[in-house]
């Protein structure tokens, strides 16, 4: 049976870290679960939460369901990160920034065969799948849920754990530009470099560590950029037939999108990424006004204000001229 | 007579910060000073003084002694720097972020003219050119050290101040990504979001404002890049024709050399500016291991470990061989 539990923005938080804590010391077969897609907050809260409940009891183990970007490898712990036997005893599943269970992609099979679920996140769409729901939408990143969490365990945050914060935190809000970055989350990250974290080095990895294969889609990308509405919007797209001529990952589009928004005439950023002939993900970035989550949502995508994503099974141009008449509409 | 003080790493800022308000108390014809190419840790610092001495006691007046960039034009209180007359009268000039007085350009015939001069500076190779030299090369942007001075001076800091004082941390730290930044910086970036500053309309201006000519500029160079050493050397070249084709600025080519310097293999990326047929601007980054202010100030350039910039008096390929063969040796 589950005991549903549900926080709101400024709910007591303090309280459900007390119980999911007790749930933590309670039980012995524990494991972390990272989402499909895994990106810089999921890796680095999974990892450092992961991190400190090794110092706290031991014998915690993380659950691999994707594929872990190359920009994360140089994380400490990325090792813990394994394929795990679904048919070994499971009590505690803990998830980290997955708003659904459907997020945790074979990882949902681990939540439903486990006695309890812990669910923390930061997504506003969050469902409360788990029977401790520690959700806080006002939270940047979910790496800064997990670090009042550290502390509540009473913890000691150690460089290593300080890094995967500092990676979470970082990378959820471009580097503290996005409207998500608060004061609460310069004074968390302050008490990180206080650690005595490699923030330089932190850094190259996560921001100048583009390979050239990246470099060269990037720009052969921009090159087919199309705006409309004066400039206000912003479409561009990549095609099997370009990763395969830059030897490049669907990966390797990190950072495209942003570009394109940051053209001072745009508010809408599209980036279109044909995974199959069928299969077009889509991406989009909005800047002040507009809702791209609405869009997404129309297509059973989702996310944030400023930041969704959806996939529509139809060719590329068919794709493209699909979205485009939705985001338009957005600007009436 | 100039009484000379100096400041060491950790010395006691606080003193002589005392005296410079003293100065700031006693004189009435006091003027700022902007410095040549003036960037964001200049214009916000300058502005935040302005603003902070307009409070304290008024009558301040901020020289101009170059063209704001596009990107600054949002700040608050950025139409206060205006031409001055050098015959009027003046009793203190303060000088923000210069490291000596040549970067004054014309503001140095001011300094001439003052009684007093206050310094007040973050830059390591600083010549403590002032009556008081407030010089702290520990700090990350001279914007941390005018925070300190107007806390010491017991203004508030308002909305307006705290904007520019964010500008300037957040240009000299690449948005706190660069070895620079620490703990402090974050406290105090923490105390500016308390104020309320719009995060979000302040980073999109100074990040996601590229015009579009800027945009085909960067696209356009990026595709002239050349490698060396295995990659770790990255050239590339802005000439005045490709900023006659975009319609262009020579400012325009802000961010392409982190760009450049943001690809893997890259140890030290090189941009060079052509001004004019025998005059070259040549900007350098680095990434881990090279010195670059040491190959600047063979040129009789300057700069900070990681950032230097020089002018070399030839055609654009000669100062690329010339540059060149200063980088390549730095890697024996």
């Amino acid at each position: 049976m589950r005991i549903k539990e549900e926080i709101g923005m400024n709910n007591s938080t303090g309280i459900l870290m007390v119980e999911a804590i007790e749930l933590i010391k309670r039980y012995d077969n524990i494991y972390l679960v990272s989402h499909v897609q895994p990106d810089g907050d999921n890796i680095g809260s999974t990892l450092a939460l992961a991190k400190a409940i090794e110092k706290f009891k031991g014998g915690i183990k993380v659950i691999k369901v994707d594929d872990i970007p190359s920009d994360y490898q140089f994380l400490p712990g990325i090792d813990m990160i394994k394929n795990y036997d679904i048919n070994e005893p499971i009590d505690l599943l803990i998830s980290l920034d997955s708003s659904d269970l459907n997020r945790l992609g074979l990882g949902k099979e681990f939540a439903r065969k486990a006695k309890r679920v812990i669910n923390i996140d930061h997504h506003i769409t969050n469902d409360n799948f788990g029977d401790i729901n520690i959700v806080s939408p006002s939270s940047a990143a979910t790496g800064e849920i997990v670090y009042e969490f550290i502390k509540k365990m009473a913890v000691d945050i150690d460089k290593d754990i300080a890094t995967c914060l500092y990676t979470a935190i970082s990378t959820d809000t471009g580097s503290f530009i996005y409207s998500n970055t608060t004061y609460k989350t310069h004074l968390i990250v302050a008490e990180l470099l206080k650690v005595g974290i490699d923030v330089e080095t932190i850094n190259i990895n996560l921001y100048q560590n583009r390979s050239m294969a990246r470099t060269k889609l990037f720009i052969d990308s921009m090159n087919s950029l199309e705006t409309y509405l004066e400039g206000k919007v912003g479409v561009i797209a990549v095609t099997q037939e370009m990763l395969k001529a830059y030897d490049a990952k669907m990966e390797d589009t990190e950072g495209l999108i942003s570009f394109v928004r940051g053209i001072d005439s745009i508010e809408v950023a599209c980036l279109l990424k044909e995974i199959d002939k069928n299969e077009v993900k889509v991406s989009l970035r909005s800047k002040k006004r507009i809702d791209v989550s609405r869009i997404c949502n129309k297509f059973n995508g989702g996310g944030h204000i400023r930041a969704a994503g959806c996939t529509i099974n139809e060719r590329l141009p068919v794709t493209k001229d699909i979205i485009l008449e939705e985001i338009l509409m957005n600007f009436r």
